[in-house]
């Protein structure tokens, strides 16, 4: 099979917004009973973060060089996170509604951002409408086929008895979908192609195993690519995903394979066990920098070119403990991961607030709200690497659609060449907490710039280059 | 105060209509599991009318001379009869969602037709999105001021322990709205607001009393008056209702106390006092003509004439039973009550089915499916008689809008007038079973004609006219 994935993705940098920590806008009414801002995140208060607060700071993520938003859910849910859909035709009225992503698309756009939104179809929640007619009328209900339920009664809210329904890890707030009904199919294609047309970019499909059916997806990808061929699918697959990557399916995944080796190589010294063994990444080893290129350069075949150029590469996000909390709180660690993620191959996926150092232990506390209001905690250092670096990236077609090699790999001194066509990039990383002297005589002589430092370095027949410690270098053909 | 009501509604007929039971379109996708058309109501399983399906058949409604349209509730719901909203802004998706309702909306307006929905605003349902909130995240919830909720934790659908919220009538299936929050009042308006501008006629208000609040209807009826001036804002208020009709509350009530007197009187032999007794009504005592000209003299004269003429007339309703089984299946007490319903002062509104002389106990059994396809077992008579009198009403401005006055009442005849300006028409009722003689002499001399028999009759001093046992005559003035 022919595989394509939107070329737009190979050159993208996203950012992931969880939508209820992000920003507020005074021009959305607010419920009365709410978290203030910045309060630490608990499993159930909302702390009001809307759609029109991301349309007021499209300057700041503008200014990181994003070019693609993915959303947390943004439909209407009676949860902080919204994964428990309500309606899935309708922003939540908390976000301001359908207009306000009516708003934030069209100023979104404008900027040349794209927007792609979480698609939980696996299940719904227990006031979703036709689950409601399931509680309310038993066996009786209309819509006795959409759910896998029964015997009757059902005890939605009750967990000292059965809950008599299939839900999601057996939470019995999120019933499962029964997408053999071919009404529930329609439902979530329709739901799929209505938001495609309202206008969005793309997809990110939580759980999409959990519905274990290949033609509900591939008529998924049917519909979703002919109203926009260039919607970028990617699925929530935490392993291999060989299975839905045929071209057939999603365009990529989000990369937690990319993930776990970033942790345990630049965070080798002060990986936080105790807390990943609670986060979604799960326990940690520490990771040599051999260990290190060997599982990258793995990592960068492991499904056609096209599809790595695509895939979503994260450090952390909304199921994880934060990286920069994940690794102890080291900011070098945190700096030298973004590095790597930035000038790696597929689209890097900057988690909110990673760009100032906002710390996080696992959910609910990697949902803390932006501070806005307290830039003295901010982390200039991570915000100008960040910055340098995603603008190195959209100026050189290596950075963003090359492949990647690794020519030295040893004693904490890592050496990798990302080239495309006439571009080419070289990037060395020194985890060592001292100085250490890269060899550069495998680059092509000529001068280069370093994105980080800004420095000039000419290469010529035997040039070394002095790293300092802890430090990523991003040497970019003059 | 100035009292004005809507002036089309002195000169309407209504139709009163139950979605899920008065027609299918094909045109509307159905949920599998469905009730077949006609088969006894239950409680909780669904039949599948629709929205489309009333468009399909106004050529039926407007042959009935009905020029207005009382929907029972249509907007998205968990139940048949659609009380239980789960979301005030979408019609009902089985009903055909808002589409349907805008297709409706244009299709009744290009024949003259206007349309009233229900509007349940005291309580919502165990699936709307706020009150799903409140389950959900129990005391953190952010909408905890939407209802009276506590302590914690509430038990929605467990009967065995306490709701722990306000419900109606205790009822916990529909937690009662808290309206003196703020954001509630505003949303409930909103509602109103957005419905009205949608093209509705006007609003008929669910148990308004129930919101115990004149500042609350006040504003309701001035954000619902500033869309249409035109609008109609009827209560049901089964008793006593100067509180709300001063002018800046609603228009006019449903009118039951027009509703007993008709049972009590045209059926007085037969009554069906165990099925009154369990339905809406309660049970009704068997009233004389002279006793039924008093009180229905009385209730014409109950509020200002503008309210009396904008009055919601019904012989029964959904939460009735159906007024033919309610006197014991005799028709000729039907026919007496329809006559005498579309000749008295106030709005006539028509339950659906009640003009074929559709059967039915009380909720639920009052809310059969029309039975399109078996006209065999419609009565022509009792809609000959509908149409004979509609088509009167509509020709006769003191029909419409004119006095009431009884001018003989007296061993089961009835003699009254109505007159408006140069209008006039005298209605005969003979409840016996036997022919009488009615004296004419009250009557100004000339020609009249009888609308029900067709006849001529020749009005000079001394007239009588001779009426047969269990029949209206309808003298209008040629």
């Amino acid at each position: 099979m022919d595989i394509r994935t939107p070329d737009w993705v190979k050159d993208a940098v996203f950012y992931q917004i969880f939508p209820d920590r992000f920003a507020r806008s005074t021009r959305v009414p607010k419920a009365t009973h709410l978290q203030d801002w910045g309060d630490a995140p608990t499993f159930h208060r909302y702390q009001g973060g809307d759609l029109l607060g991301v349309v007021e700071r499209l300057d700041h993520i503008a200014s990181l060089g994003v070019n693609a938003i993915y959303f947390c859910p943004v439909f209407q849910s009676a949860s902080n996170h919204r994964y428990h859909t309500h309606d899935y035709y309708q922003v939540d009225p908390m976000l301001g509604g359908n207009a306000a992503l009516r708003e934030l698309i069209d100023a979104a756009h404008a900027r040349g951002i794209r927007v792609v939104l979480d698609g939980v179809f696996n299940h719904a929640s227990r006031g979703f409408f036709q689950f409601s007619d399931l509680l309310e009328q038993g066996e009786d209900s209309a819509y006795l086929d959409w759910f896998h339920a029964g015997p009757f009664p059902l005890s939605p809210y009750d967990d000292a008895r059965p809950a008599n329904y299939e839900a999601w890890w057996g939470n019995r707030a999120l019933p499962k979908f029964n997408t053999d009904t071919l009404a529930v199919r329609e439902f979530l294609w329709d739901v799929a192609e209505f938001w495609m047309r309202f206008g969005i970019d793309g997809w990110r499909l939580d759980v999409p195993n959990e519905i274990d059916d290949d033609s509900f997806w591939q008529e998924f990808r049917r519909r979703v690519k002919a109203i926009n061929p260039d919607a970028y699918i990617v699925g929530e697959i935490w392993g291999d995903a060989h299975r839905w990557l045929q071209g057939d399916q999603f365009d990529a995944v989000m990369n937690y394979p990319f993930t776990r080796p970033c942790l345990a190589h630049f965070g080798a010294r002060t990986l936080d066990h105790s807390m990943n063994e609670v986060s979604g990444t799960g326990h940690v080893d520490p990771m040599t920098t051999e260990a290190f290129a060997a599982r990258m350069t793995e990592v960068a075949s492991t499904y056609p070119l096209e599809i790595v150029q695509a895939q979503l590469n994260l450090l952390d996000s909304h199921d994880t403990a934060r990286y920069l909390s994940a690794v102890g709180g080291d900011a070098t660690a945190h700096r030298l991961a973004l590095a790597f993620q930035l000038t790696y191959v597929g689209a890097p996926c900057l988690y909110y607030g990673d760009e100032i150092g906002l710390p996080g232990g696992p959910d609910p506390d990697c949902r803390r709200a932006f501070p806005w209001d307290d830039e003295g905690s901010w982390d200039m250092d991570t915000l100008t690497l960040v910055r340098q670096l995603t603008a190195a990236r959209h100026a050189c077609p290596a950075l963003q659609r090359g492949t990647f090699e690794v020519l030295h790999a040893q004693n904490d001194l890592l050496l990798y060449a990302r080239t495309h066509l006439g571009s080419a990039a070289y990037v060395v990383m020194n985890t060592a907490t001292r100085a250490q002297v890269a060899s550069l005589s495998a680059l092509p002589a000529g001068t280069y710039r370093d994105a980080v430092s800004g420095r000039t370095v000419q290469v010529a027949s035997g040039a070394v280059l002095d790293v300092p410690g802890r430090t990523p270098v991003v040497l970019i053909r003059d």
